[in-house]
């Protein structure tokens, strides 16, 4: 899917919710640990109840990686599942030396589907540059994240004031390009979101920490909007754990329903329609 | 396996030697890909042929992910086929927020048993950590890498002059200790390995990029050598695609015999016997 797609559906579905997939066999509804494949029906429940009001899925590999190749067989099947209006984004924060990563992108970009991947940027450009050689395919660099351990190094200041994650923009704006290249941008960090936007005002952020981690929609938008929008609001446990109970998938859609609520009236405000 | 059994190993095969098992399906012997599983066939020779001269191996997950679920069998068996007197990298390079880490240590000490993972160190503490609570189970943390990206971040001095892998290393060695923590050390900066070890005496390194890379094995124990050698040297090309005829094996033996005599002499010059 490329930028003017995911705009459109934005527009379509007057949301910029992004559900992440991260099924838990000890979190999901026991009456669901009988069937064949749990993970993938779980999540086939999710995608079915809450597709009206998102635009993207992420899956996390840790959570079927977990359950070796049946995990990964789970994977597949929910990929392949996931309507094709939807942008899915493998939440898998890969990067390796150039000549591995990309066997990363060719498992993530053509072994199974995936419009976009999560890469680290420690290893530097070659590590980062594989993902970006496809068309219509998308890298999403960490850049500044949501937990506490984002303050041990992201932070850290060069001799002209200069952050790391500062400069893992700047530098990576030079590999790629709004329309190929997203950042993870932390909710947590809310008035930080404003100094990212500042120096990539173009960029979609994928911006996990809503939610379970304590950060704010509101906040996000208010310090976050970019051109066309440019945000990508992640919620995991507080949608697809809304209940572990029959009553899961209902709980989700209502729960997705009201952020995409909160979300169109943002839209409304920002004058996207 | 634990710090006095590593060193043991390291005294019985008088060896330091990693063997990378980066099976490529376009780069091993086309006799093999009329095999049911070619990938474990190739890694079953390869572990045949190198057993002997090495005291650990490292499969590099992107090699085998590329397959999707297929490939994580082939891990699966790689890893139980490996001989228990070797030490098992998991060259996976993951880490994310706390919760998600724990899965993939999960993953990766549980589900497949490897002794370590590689982890990237961008998202800090306390994705790291969850890869530290298992008994006798490492991690291996990237420092200073082998490719040129490396230079991108980890070259990036403070205020002070600290670089971004200083801070990695000093802040690490308060996370863990050289019982449960390494860190990755390219070979291709042989002089600059001279300071990481300063900063880490006693740490393990993992030191890719001899062979392929242009790193020398000789400059890397010049300056890398630690306490009870705290030194595991890394091959893959340059060992498993030493030919890709039907003498893959026999070429990799004697690539891999080759590499152990070296170190063997290092290992009687300073003194480890």
């Amino acid at each position: 899917m490329n930028r003017e797609e995911l705009i459109a559906q934005i527009k379509i579905k007057q949301s910029f919710l992004c559900v992440g997939l991260d099924p838990d066999l000890e979190k999901i509804p026991k009456h669901l640990l009988d069937c064949e494949d749990p993970i993938f029906e779980f999540n086939k429940a999710i995608i079915d109840a809450t597709k009206d009001f998102t635009v993207a899925y992420k899956p996390n590999t840790a959570f079927y990686e977990c359950h070796g190749s049946k995990g990964w067989e789970s994977l597949a099947k929910t990929i392949d599942y996931i309507p094709s209006d939807c942008f899915v984004i493998a939440d898998a924060k890969r990067g390796d030396i150039g000549n591995t990563s990309s066997y990363y992108a060719k498992t993530f970009f053509e072994t199974i589907n995936c419009d976009a991947i999560t890469v680290a940027p420690y290893m530097g450009e070659d590590s980062v540059s594989p993902f970006l050689s496809y068309e219509n395919k998308w890298v999403v660099l960490l850049a500044l994240t949501s937990n506490k351990g984002a303050l041990d190094f992201q932070m850290l200041q060069d001799k002209t004031g200069i952050r790391l994650y500062e400069h893992v923009i700047k530098a990576s704006s030079k590999w790629g390009n709004p329309d190929n290249l997203m950042y993870v941008v932390g909710a947590t960090r809310a008035e930080e979101i404003q100094q990212v936007r500042a120096l990539a005002p173009e960029s979609f952020f994928l911006v996990p920490g809503i939610g379970a981690q304590g950060g704010s929609l509101e906040e996000v938008a208010k310090y976050g909007w970019g051109k066309d929008c440019a945000l990508l609001v992640n919620s995991s446990r507080g949608i697809i754990y809304a209940s572990n109970d029959v009553d899961f998938s209902e709980k989700a859609r209502h729960e997705a329903k009201k952020l995409q609520q909160e979300m169109a009236n943002i839209l409304v405000i920002k004058g996207m329609f």
